[in-house]
């Protein structure tokens, strides 16, 4: 931690910051400049919480040297974690596709959709039984009925399944039916619910906020992680800019950004990021070109009639042409479907 | 609902479209121009959901033409709301101040504080027991004990107490011994929660979400109040941009903005909005003239040494300054204390 | 300046950064945590110019402690600037209202307004003679006929009249006219503009790019400044942000945030910032409360038939009774009408 | 343009809307909601610059169904545009590669430069002679002498170059020396710069703006494609957003939204966006994949030395390995290194 004083700081205001840090056993690294001094703090941070030496006098600004969230932290473990669901493996050398309906909506959806992405090349059908919606008047989720249908699709199948969870409730439900867990965007800071995916000890894939850095998001990990539930991966759905030509503007540089700073695995939805189309597939090109460990699309039997985000999901053939066109990006970029 | 079909689309393409607002008992207003055809609908729209237009052969795309929030909608109750609180009511003619420690620390800093405050001018008292905050390992807050603080202190000075709510459980508690809820900006979307909050019955400060747009918190409203609860009021606490001078930017313009789409009280957190002290003078002054009904500000016996955002919190001295510096901009704005 | 390197620095890549510092004769200040290694650097960083050091191996970030401008920097000049025009002095005490139309249309149009902002209370003129349209085909203004019917305007009221600049071709034709250059939000960091207009010697308007930070904008004024001249008056006129219910996102923090970097004045223009006339008046109030020293609000004799930006411009009227209205305010803030 | 009015708009308002409609012989298309009317536009709506129908009474909000830019708009010329500068075509089926440094420096580092980037696989060399820079204190360029040394590089090894412009000034310098000129993110709403380089002849190289939507950069396209010349790039050089990891936010949405508008090639600067040089290859990759018809790196012989922008640029080495991990990717999308 770096204290900078303003120039006009007097010897006195210098002198109290230092002796708050030296009371609470930190060591004090003093640097006079021509024009401002600063004051290196040595030793275990945490225990100037709550000095606030922001607002000392004379103080100008603190800057943070390292990184508050730990468990999530490359520096700390470098080597690339894989996350281990059922007979998948996320992580280096595997692209994994989830795929399937924004919402669930009947049996016979999710059983034709889950067969229709296997075939395709999917591992994980994906669906959402409890849907965050903008307006209380839209359609709001089959609930613990929609589990049930999920369940029985990946009974058939073999696949794995996903769905988001958007209370301790549902979280409680879904524990019995589905493989992974999903945070999604507006929840990403809903500690509460982050906390309780981190004791269901599920994989759960969390996704970034509308408007979350990747600082807050690694926090946001952090807080699953730290109730002992480490199987955590990343999912890039597109932040919220001044951009109105896509729903959202997909970060893809957050790949390289969080190869960087975290040993988590990272997917890319390219589907929720654009909410067109036709923009689907040049964008999973890209983010398998530029490392993700993944993709999650949307797939449905009739886009033309979902209740939810039809104009953003593929029919079955265009996601099997996707996958199609995929496949020599993946080998190219080391990595087989898995 | 406006459709917009493309320059290219062919005669069956709109004739599909017409069919399909037929089929479902909507009326269809066509206007060709000479570069496009205008397909205008007419009825009960909601009768479309699920039919994806959007993606329909040859539809460009689709303008809504009102709004989805109806409740808080202005169009459907032009004058202003008032809420009522205990005895302080919220709305036109009244400056309602809320202010206290960002978190409960302890019995005597809330029972200081809030004498203090009262003599100053404020109406109520906040405070936080329960703390969403960023990094797992930062100070969650004191919880129900810190409640049982709020509750001591209202009854010691006669405020009215409003405590923000992070969870189901969090709300359970904080009916027994607080006057209103708040809903922070991380929560904004958590729709379970505000359908709690909703159900609830205690009047709810709902806090614009970090890069929430107006129709997106209207719409959040709307989902406490479609739980039957009217008592809502809006607070402006500054939205994620660029600018990194400020912790948050005010968008002050919201107030001028939800003044002519709403019915509800609108009030101004600057203390949250900006994160530096010396700018709260400015602009709550500003929020007063801008025609903002209320404050809430961030007051602490000794900010030096607050658990959570010291930096941003005044001292009781600052704060009676401040009040005393609103009185004339609230005469001015033709509101009186409350 | 602070150099910070990764926590698994070598011993080496520490001496090559320490020995690039001497060898440029500045001092080192080494502070080892225990998790880092900081490296103060001490003396006149701009002898580091081109060396790279984010790049050297080993280092983390760097960290710069002083501003890069310097004429325009409170800390080098404490005292408020006051700049004067004509006989009108904008700065500490003053309220200057620049009001009159987006574009110069007719002389009719600009000698009717002049006389009608000038009875309501406005010390300067304003118009744009060259106007920097999104689309080629939108109306490009009269160009230096307009600057004459600007002049004759001014000659009949004794107003000061200040008009946008677009070119150099523009700056030499504009100071035989008017009394004040304005360079727009869209060329804010159009770096040869920016010299022209301090080599001009006329005072200077500078509004805020579209998304500028405010370091950036005070860079800005610099190479204006940095030519000697320094009649350098800021205007905040929104930035752009994810929100669309106002043109552009009026950062009204920005004027306390100004007034602790820079001694220059600052003023705002509401009808640009929002695009719609009903939210000027709340947001010319509230630049008053938060201690602007002036503002700039559009006027039109017939606003249904203005060439340019008629939805948010006031009438006649509107002008005079909004005027009325902030005269108070104008008097609470310890201003008065300039 | 569908004119959408107020709930309570009276049937005098909306009469008095028709009429101004019908008065410029154009055509008029009613739709009476059961809650708001519509009013169709049918015809040439330049017809109506200058109504300003938005502030008419009783009028909620305008739609524009068209866009303002026709040279650069798809629909009016569906097929991919093939730039031709020397004997390199940028468009479909290449991969057009422009490297160099940020700034050009000296004779030997632009020599040394164009023989490694060109036996690397580049086919334009780029360098900056006139640089913008945020603080009118850091290096600003070589000008002319800079245009010098880039043209003997081009004379040494037969490679295309192109230099950024940021006046009149220096395109009447430029044309002499390049083979291509590029606007820079700052200038690009810089009509007057626009203009004159459309007047240029020469092809253009267009940024896009820092903070510009996708229809504001195919407007500035339009400005210069308005004045006769049509041999426009764009390219896509990260926004401006909330996220501080990188230095902008690469769009790569941008490649398909506008293959989806205009015929256009597109390039991305990978260096630019992130300003990390561990991001440029993934990046790189990512925008190929996406489908964009070249790259803009940047390149430089000892970046440890570069008077600007080192922490981005690559080696010579690093560009090497680049671009032979590139080469894959460019057959995999259907094009050759041209």
């Amino acid at each position: 931690m770096i204290i900078i004083m303003k120039p006009n700081a007097s010897q006195e205001a210098i002198d109290r910051v230092t002796q708050v840090i030296q009371d609470n056993d930190l060591q004090v690294h003093l640097s006079r400049g021509h024009e401002v001094t600063i004051i290196g703090v040595v030793g275990d941070k945490t225990r100037l919480k709550g000095k606030n030496l922001e607002i000392a006098d004379g103080v100008d600004k603190i800057v943070a040297v390292t990184e508050s969230y730990k468990l999530a932290n490359k520096k700390f473990h470098p080597e690339q974690s894989v996350i281990q669901v059922g007979n998948t493996s996320i992580g280096p050398g595997s692209l994994t596709i989830m795929a399937g309906p924004c919402a669930v909506e009947s049996r016979e959806q999710m059983m034709e959709t889950a067969f229709a992405v296997k075939k395709a090349g999917a591992s994980f059908l994906r669906g959402g039984a409890y849907k965050p919606r903008t307006s209380p008047y839209s359609f709001q989720g089959l609930e613990e009925t929609g589990l049930q249908y999920m369940k029985e699709a990946r009974e058939a199948t073999g696949l794995n399944v996903i769905c988001e969870v958007t209370s301790e409730h549902a979280i409680e439900r879904a524990v019995r039916y589905v493989d992974m867990l999903q945070i999604g965007a507006r929840n990403m800071q809903n500690f509460e619910l982050l906390k309780e995916a981190g004791k269901s000890g599920l994989p759960v894939l969390l996704k970034r906020g509308l408007s979350a850095t990747i600082d807050e998001w690694l926090n946001a990990a952090e807080y699953i992680m730290s109730e002992g539930n480490e199987h955590v991966v990343l999912c890039e759905r597109g932040i919220r800019t001044y951009e109105t030509s896509t729903r959202n503007t997909l970060d893809i540089s957050a790949v390289p950004v969080l190869r960087s700073r975290t040993h988590l695995p990272v997917i890319l939805d390219p589907s929720h990021a654009t909410g067109v189309r036709a923009y689907v597939a040049p964008l999973a090109k890209a983010a398998i070109a530029a490392g993700a460990d993944g993709l999650m699309i949307e797939v449905h039997p009739d886009p033309a009639h979902a209740l939810s985000d039809g104009p953003q999901s593929l029919t079955f053939d265009q996601f099997e042409d996707l996958t199609a066109q995929l496949r020599p990006y993946s080998s190219l970029a080391g990595r087989s479907f898995s």
